[in-house]
């Protein structure tokens, strides 16, 4: 059983993660970032020991979670010396076998978008569980399930399709919200108007298939409005070219062909 | 004071506005659609006479909301013997000006995405008011704050704007999703695994600003992983070009260039 846990690293993932760990009942031993203050702080806020120093971490814990940038995953797993313990980290898109030294290794992967100072329900948070081997799977699935009821076990190709998934889903959606911010603003309104409606259309994809909820000009293969989107659009070449590329896209996928 | 509403229309936005007046104690007179059997079931609804024929459409409303397929707006308009009544349509895309006809006309367009089965809180959908004088735009006004606490006086020039604007937040950003599904099946997975995922980026935007949260591999610039999705994406040329567009546009927004 795991009770004993170290945190490497301190920006959200860290914190959220480190929060709901606690929150359970579990001992955070200690809390690693290479920034003095920001060791000191999130120790502080989990009952643990700060650490600012690879060479300091401790062999106590049973599992250590690295929740730090993808480009030094890598980097600090060479820095430790713990040979038997679990290691995990919390990446999506970094493979596991950057932990490959470690007899026990593993992914522990929230599939959630985290900010610092928004609370997150992290029993809705879908949990990627993979590790090279069987004790090692069934301590992170035990773990990940006292906290979420979304844990799902997600070999390393998987998790690279989720992510690129997700990137369509969530950066790209994000992006285009940003760009209706801006013609709204070019026309002296407020992206607030729309709010209600972005908000309907992610709920209403709760229940159902995105492909059985599309509406919208392209749906409808509606030319007449089509052309005066991209009219209205007027000089701003990148908004027009994405425009029509989707547009063309949804028409392809429900009219067959364009 | 507006009292007595006539109905054109028997689908989505005619339903939910419908009960919502009559809950808000307005009286429905008439509910019309060219579909017997629907003008009668939403007529029973809203405890209106039903009427399948404009020639039939009496002239004892306050109000004549047509609430029907944008290309038919015209042509019922036509048949509308209604010259000193208040006449209004719910469309995001389709110009005040053809209802000029009337003396008393104007907009009254709801700015929400409706499904039949799915309830909406009318409280939260934001209106969008115009009208050809004031007089009837202080009615339209009053009437939309009896149902919404987000009512916008909005003229036709902003309202296609706030169209366009919509189609890239909602329409586009659907099928953005419909392709992370697409993905997530080719691959032995589910779209649930990414939908708290969905809704937290639609909560986040609800109180920041889309640019000021955007996340992920285009915004860090990070070439590595943009190579390795682009290479995930195999032989689907359309997301591969989807991907890589949306993606150029956020390297620029976020690093002034590519």
């Amino acid at each position: 059983m795991i009770k004993n846990i170290t945190i490497l690293g301190s920006g959200n993932v860290a914190t959220h993660l480190g929060k709901a760990l606690l929150k359970e009942g579990y001992s955070i031993n200690q809390v690693y970032s290479p920034n003095k203050d920001n060791a000191f702080d999130l120790a502080n806020e989990l009952n643990a020991m700060p650490c600012d120093d690879p060479k300091f971490i401790t062999d106590e814990s049973h599992i250590y979670i690295i929740a730090i940038k993808d480009d030094f995953i890598d980097k600090i797993a060479q820095q430790l010396l713990l040979k038997d313990k679990i290691v995990v980290h919390t990446s999506g898109s970094i493979a596991m076998d950057v932990l490959s030294q470690f007899d026990n290794h593993g992914i522990f992967y929230p599939l959630q978008t985290f900010s610092k100072d928004t609370a997150v329900n992290i029993s809705d948070v879908p949990f990627c569980i993979e590790a090279n081997n069987e004790a090692t799977k069934n301590h992170l699935l035990a773990l990940a399930k006292t906290l979420s009821n979304k844990v799902y076990e997600i070999d390393s190709e998987q998790r690279k399709k989720i992510h690129v998934a997700a990137v369509f889903a969530c950066n790209f959606s994000n992006y285009l919200c940003s760009i209706s911010e801006d013609i709204l603003k070019e026309n002296n309104m407020d992206l607030d108007i729309l709010k209600p409606l972005i908000l309907e259309t992610a709920q209403k994809i709760q229940t159902n298939s995105p492909i059985a909820v599309q509406t919208g000009p392209a749906k409808r293969n509606d030319q007449e409005v089509i052309e005066n989107h991209i009219k209205l659009l007027g000089n701003t070449e990148a908004y027009k070219d994405i425009y029509q590329l989707i547009t063309d896209n949804i028409i392809k996928q429900h009219n067959g062909k364009l």
